[in-house]
């Protein structure tokens, strides 16, 4: 078993610290890569799962059987039912499985979750469409985010909890020199997991946001209890099923990777968290709910909240490509990812352009425009912007108004021919003023963009580095061809813990983050504690514990 | 400077790893290794440094002259005043090193700090006269401990630094191959400090335990400020005067690394740390500050608090050897060790020495006599014992009594032919219920020693590691020939996060750490959130911030 998968934790460890392209699932759903019947068969095995039990869990007789789910395309329920059991069953059954996990060696560990990620890769149909039916992305992304991204973010976890935990010797002998004679002892090591986890779902990327913490728990030797948003479960539902066909296969219990399901009438989640036998909580999901879990006594906690994230544009050398991969950024999936821009810092006296200026009124007009072609282009539109997740996103783009401030572009529709019914929003674009910084600095989650007029490039700096130190930022674009603006902007936003994309243009966005290279969130500022996956991800989910004795 | 000291650093990153034995400084104060005349000077320097003005530092006209120092040998001041500066006057001052200090690259920052080391090394004597005469520590320890052993810890803490924010490439070219054609970018990255550091020193340990958050911060990047206990400056001023002047001397801001002393009449702690500048937190001293710290918000914190340490006697080859080594490792400093046992889990049934049964009160006799034997040699007492560094430590040793316990040894005096003044006191021993927890689960600094008769040893292990949960605890001795019972131990004990060394006799104690080898409290459990030095104590201290841009 360990050998089966020694090579792609090897490769895996090394593409970490090598941080170029990597990647051990292919992002392309080509008949090509996983077959010409995959998707066709994906499609029909959601198909079929709706309205029935989901039966594949290995955890026992449920208390209920519970669901909530609905389609953002049909505006229609899934009518998949999950099994329910109280929290302090899920508990139970975690501690019952203890023992065993923690006793296994870290590198078998990574092995049987390596192995989990194949099963977890036979699915990826499965998954797209389970996304695409509970979040609302489009085919691709869902297939893409869900599936192999997830898969590498998920490896990643993996690589970096067995680096960290073959970092030191099992064993060694030390012999010190006392001059006459020497002192031996025989020291021996063991990295000690910290306890039961529990990593807590979003609604928007189910798996993609999951499976780091949930990976990097279980690596560590933590039974780990996955809670998905009650509008969101199927996706992780089938990764858990893997990890637990896995366990079970190599006589492991499943209750070392349990998904736990709110009920219809209750939510499980505090229940869970206050837990004293629960020690880490993975989170993603609101910053009000993000903090009560910070606050959380005696838990060590990551999470992914909410941010505010910036384009400064200073200057650039062409506005028009520019302003389509802005345009890009900000409809991508209706503006539901966690790293979509929303504040756009312009100056007064507008962009340079080359070796011209190009006035303020002529850049917002153009990315205007630039959104506006991209929403009623029918050929692209639906597969970018997907459909609105959550009504209260939608509602939250109806209801927008600033006082003082000028609408722009007002949203509108994304038509779709294949789901008439789907629920969507074309983005809309408000100038709010630079001096009302309580007008852009919080998360106005779904496609919605502000436009800033700054006095200069300055201004929009210190207010994007400010706005990311005190209310969090995931992602920052910044264009400029000037060397010496490129470092203040590196300097001030590296010191407010956010990484910039500078110059995008073409096939590459803001909101685009690579497995194995790029970190994602830092950490740093309020968006988040944690960062996918750096080293500091998985050490705090172990503790080293040494032994020694006379030689 | 990166040249000179790489071979150094390389060596200590290795030995890290290795966790074999490794000392960069010799621990012996032999003549032929420090020099004819070391000790000498030492106690010249340091004589002459009293009821002076401490001048050495770098940190510009003081607001007032302060100290109140004593020496627990003689009972009577130090006399030596240091520059006292107000918390807003430091705070101001650190910011404004930050630029300069946080664009180092972080292998000069350690080559630097390892110049500085060699400063230190220089002054190793004045260190241990220094440390003698403030925490009441005999000279050997004095010595080792503040000298070489603090200056192995500090350059430990540079080599993990170092390791970690060079683990990563400062840039990379990443290139994804989109089919027709490759998507590349060029990327960078940088390990960005955290803000300010505030390091808060202890009375006994006033170098050894402040040196590695000190080192660990400024190597990644942060200026420090260093608060010392009031009583026990002079040891770490030195410390921090060489830092100074290597900064000094190779054009950086002294204000990098400051030392913060209180008022006579005014306590600064409180103000240092609450101030938003100050981002990190090293803590060495009681449980009820330190939870103080870390209850604080917006900051990241280490700690190392109290802990109640057990003794686990089970089965042994040689009763009296091991009854000499736990005399010894009560006795060692008096007892104010943060490692230092206290609690002796002894089974009723006594304890089995190769093939017979020693009778529990037999086994209580011979610990209470090996205790006696050394603290009555004339020759070894006042090198073992030292002095008690705190009055109260004294009061309370005096103080001491159980409801339904039993007196074994009474306290008394240990007498020191140099010092005829010294603070002094021999270990009472005190026998108390198993039933009764409360009465030995919290820590009894100084030179106490409880007895608790078990049921059996699996009470003894079960009441160890329910201390360790529960209160903390730092080190843990066991004695056992059956393997079984070993595993046991290692298991329970290592959920409680508390480090075991086994069956150790001769010249070897449990209250005994090695650099690059023992972790230095694990982090996992109240002792202490934090560990001498495994990669946590390091990357909490800085944020990895990407960039990037089309290549």
């Amino acid at each position: 078993m360990i050998d089966k998968h020694q090579a792609t934790l090897d490769a895996a460890v090394q593409a970490l610290h090598g941080r170029t392209f990597f990647a051990a699932f292919p992002e392309n759903p080509s008949p090509e890569i996983y077959g010409a019947d995959a998707d066709a068969q994906g499609r029909a095995a959601f198909a079929a799962m709706r309205d029935k039990q989901f039966t594949e869990l290995l955890q026992g007789e449920p208390q209920a059987w519970v669901g909530q789910e609905e389609s953002p395309y049909e505006q229609q329920p899934l009518g998949i039912k999950y099994p329910f059991y109280e929290p302090d069953a899920l508990i139970a059954n975690a501690q019952s499985a203890f023992a065993e996990w923690r006793r296994q060696k870290p590198a078998l560990r990574a092995a049987l979750l390596t192995e989990a990620l194949e099963g977890v890769k036979s699915r990826f149909f499965d998954i797209a469409y389970a996304t695409m039916h509970t979040t609302g992305q489009a085919f691709l992304m869902s297939f893409q985010a869900s599936g192999p991204h997830a898969a590498d973010r998920a490896l990643e976890a993996i690589a970096a909890g067995y680096e960290e935990q073959t970092r030191f010797p099992e064993e060694t002998r030390w012999e010190k020199p006392m001059g006459k004679y020497n002192l031996a002892l025989n020291k021996t090591w063991r990295a000690v997991p910290k306890g039961l986890a529990l990593v807590i779902g979003c609604s928007t990327f189910p798996t993609w946001n999951t499976v780091p913490g949930m990976f990097a728990s279980l690596v560590t030797g933590n039974p780990t209890i996955i809670k998905p948003h009650p509008k969101a479960v199927l996706p992780i539902a089938i990764v858990v099923a893997e990890v637990q066909k896995v366990l079970a296969e190599h006589g492991l219990s499943p209750y070392i990777c349990q998904l736990a399901v709110d009920a219809d009438d209750r939510l499980i989640t505090k229940d869970l968290a206050e837990n004293p036998a629960i020690k880490l909580i993975d989170y993603t999901g609101s910053s009000q709910f993000g903090e009560y879990i910070e606050g959380l006594k005696g838990k060590t906690v990551f999470t992914e909240k909410t941010g505010v994230n910036s384009i400064i544009l200073d200057s650039c050398d062409d506005l028009d490509k520019v302003a389509q991969n802005l345009a890009f950024s900000v409809s991508l999936y209706s503006g539901q990812m966690c790293t979509a821009p929303q504040n756009f810092f312009i100056p007064e006296s507008g962009v340079k352009v080359g070796d011209t200026q190009v006035p303020y009124e002529e850049v917002v007009q153009k990315l205007a425009a630039a959104v506006t072609g991209l929403a009623t282009n029918p050929k692209a539109a639906p597969h970018v912007f997907g459909a609105i997740q959550n009504p209260a996103t939608h509602d939250r783009v109806k209801q927008l108004a600033f006082d003082g401030g000028r609408s722009i572009l007002a949203h509108g529709t994304v038509d779709n021919p294949m789901f008439q019914n789907a629920r969507t929003c074309s983005p809309s674009i408000h100038e709010v003023d630079a001096s009302r910084v309580e007008q852009f600095s919080q998360e106005l989650f779904g496609p919605i963009m502000l436009v800033i007029k700054t006095k200069d490039t300055n201004e929009s700096i210190r207010l994007a580095a400010q706005l990311a130190s005190e209310h969090g930022a995931i992602s920052c674009g910044a264009y400029t061809t000037d060397p010496e603006v490129k470092e203040h902007i590196m300097d001030e936003m590296s010191m407010a813990g956010t990484p910039v994309s500078f110059n995008l243009t073409g096939g590459i966005y803001v909101n685009q983050n690579a497995g194995f290279s790029d970190f994602h969130v830092t950490g740093g500022n309020p968006a988040g504690n944690a960062s996918f996956t750096n080293p500091e991800f998985v050490v705090k989910r172990f503790t080293w514990v040494g032994f020694r004795e006379p030689a």
